[in-house]
């Protein structure tokens, strides 16, 4: 396999060792930076290095646009111009709704992984930093399922669990579960910085710590984070200041009980979030009888995400005549299988267990 | 030297092993819960288990309140009529002024040590919880200058490092640094849950779960925590909600230059509070010669304190005929030692470097 990496900072540079490393694959890669390009080739990311999109896509089987959101549309056009026909595209961006709007093209999944770090650049990449991470996939009702399901695989061969998600849900999810702390994490820096005058922070023990890890984050990624989810994540902030003012009433009033039944539905909630995965649960394989037409699999696909299924790992299996073909689902847990083989069979497609 | 320990959980269960194990003090508990007193006494926390604080404080040579800040002021006040004539009496409340302002009694230094866990109860008590933790110490006006001098030694072989403070100022602080963090962790499982609509926290590394670790903390020491510090919390409340707004204006505005500004000035504002301490800094002595009367200890610890020179130990010597005395200060750090001579000789006192 061919895999080219548009962008090789922290993100795109994992991509490239991966691929390299754990998936056998051939990695070109291209970045606007030639130190970064050189860096990424000592670091032996790259098998070879290219001077424009368009030579590194060159007979790619996937292609990573690994760029900050804001240049994600005009690399990702770039990239399809140039790709093969059978390439699939993808790039990593934190926000999904523009770029799945800008390219309705079969070859295109919109991508993004939930890893990242306090680090930046091709210095800190690693070829584990997908290892368990959930790698959200935003397939369109154009795009090819051979495509889909071979970025699916790969991802996997990268160590991420590939969970398909709506564009539109993935942002307002983003919005509440990264951005908005994000947004709090300054304004904590700022209050504390303002009530202490100037003065270093006293050793107040990890809590301030934790709560501020993300504050600052670098503003070259995350001012285009910010302003590609701007409606969302404006929507967070109401809520933010109603929830704010909410609890300022309480204290007004002086009303001890409804501060406790505050605490306590903030404790329930975290404790519900956070409800750790059943681990190391049985996987159990579906196969699913398709008719071998775009969007097929991305609806599958949704439809499991959606539901909070996760597919550990999937195969294609296209008929002689390839006008259908099956589908191989893994599946971890017996639920959360059976509960997969209800969906797909109210959408319409038979389900064989092996 | 005796010491009473008043409500043996996590921090009076820590002080308890730590004052046994690590400054060879005879302990003995009180607790209105007879298990928790048992499950002390099993743990090597305690000498001796006491049925009331009046019995527990006999002959104590220093006594630590342990109970949540809303049962401070009585068990203060029961401490404070029982105990000898020459006990030091301090709490542990996270708040500051309440307590300072009903106590105004020679014997009486609030304090807050910066220490604690998620956890809660002796079970999880430990002899080095407060190794290297800030210990905030409030000395009034009235505070004797050798009671201060007896509980700030305790506190350092306890592994702490005791900061006086004024209780204004103490609750100010806290209000942002912990208390307005609280609030904010909650806001964001609130918005979360919302967001998510009954679903499970998808795996979103660990930015989520570092945002909200102290979310939903144990309601029976937060609600009196907020409550006890409505008016500092409440003003903590007013400029988040204020730097909210603005955020949501230059998202409203599209105007990605005023975002990137606000979240730059967060990164330098939160590597000017973390600056980290000069590791090892070599420890400079000063002797100070002071009249003996009471306030003038706190008055120096306040003076210090406030312009962030830490004491890293202290030692007084009265003359023989107690007028007047010595009292020799450990300070880390040359530059913080210079200071605090300067600071000290500039109230009228007169210091010396051995």
């Amino acid at each position: 396999m061919r895999v080219a990496v548009l962008g090789v900072g922290l993100i795109g540079g994992s991509v490239a060792l991966a691929a390299r490393g754990r998936a056998g694959a051939t990695v070109v890669g291209y970045d606007p930076s030639p130190a970064a390009l050189d860096a990424a080739l000592r670091r032996g990311a790259l098998d070879e290095t290219c001077e424009d999109p368009a030579e590194a896509v060159q007979g790619a089987d996937a292609v990573f646009a690994a760029a900050p959101v804001s240049a994600l549309a005009a690399l990702v056009a770039a990239a399809l111009a140039a790709a093969p026909a059978e390439c699939v595209v993808t790039d990593v961006g934190s926000t999904k709704r523009a770029v799945a709007a800008a390219h309705e093209d079969p070859r295109f999944v919109g991508g993004h992984p939930l890893a990242g770090a306090e680090t930046a650049g091709v210095d800190h990449a690693r070829a584990d930093l997908f290892e368990g991470a959930v790698w959200y996939l935003t397939p369109g009702a154009r795009t090819s399922g051979e495509l889909y399901e071979r970025l699916h695989r790969l991802l996997v061969a990268l160590g991420a669990r590939p969970t398909a998600i709506d564009p539109d849900a993935h942002d307002r999810m983003l919005a509440a579960v990264s951005h908005l702390p994000h947004v709090l994490a300054n304004v904590l820096v700022a209050q504390a910085a303002s009530a202490l005058g100037g003065e270093r922070l006293p050793a107040v023990g990890p809590s301030f710590r934790d709560a501020t890890r993300v504050a600052g984050a670098p503003s070259a990624i995350w001012t285009d984070i910010y302003m590609s989810n701007r409606d969302a994540l404006i929507a967070q902030l109401d809520g933010a200041i109603e929830r704010l003012r909410g609890v300022r009433a309480s204290l007004q009033a002086a009303d001890g009980h409804a501060v406790t039944a505050w605490n306590e539905a903030a404790a329930a909630g975290r404790r519900r979030l956070l409800e750790r995965d059943l681990a190391g649960a049985e996987t159990f394989e579906l196969r699913v009888s398709v008719p071998n037409r775009p969007g097929v699999v991305a609806r599958l696909a949704l439809e499991l995400g959606d539901a909070g299924v996760n597919i550990a790992d999937m195969a294609l299996y296209p008929a002689a005549d390839r006008s259908t073909g099956v589908i191989a689902l893994w599946i971890a847990g017996e639920d959360a299988s059976a509960r997969a083989q209800t969906l797909i069979e109210e959408l319409g497609f038979p389900v064989a267990r092996p």
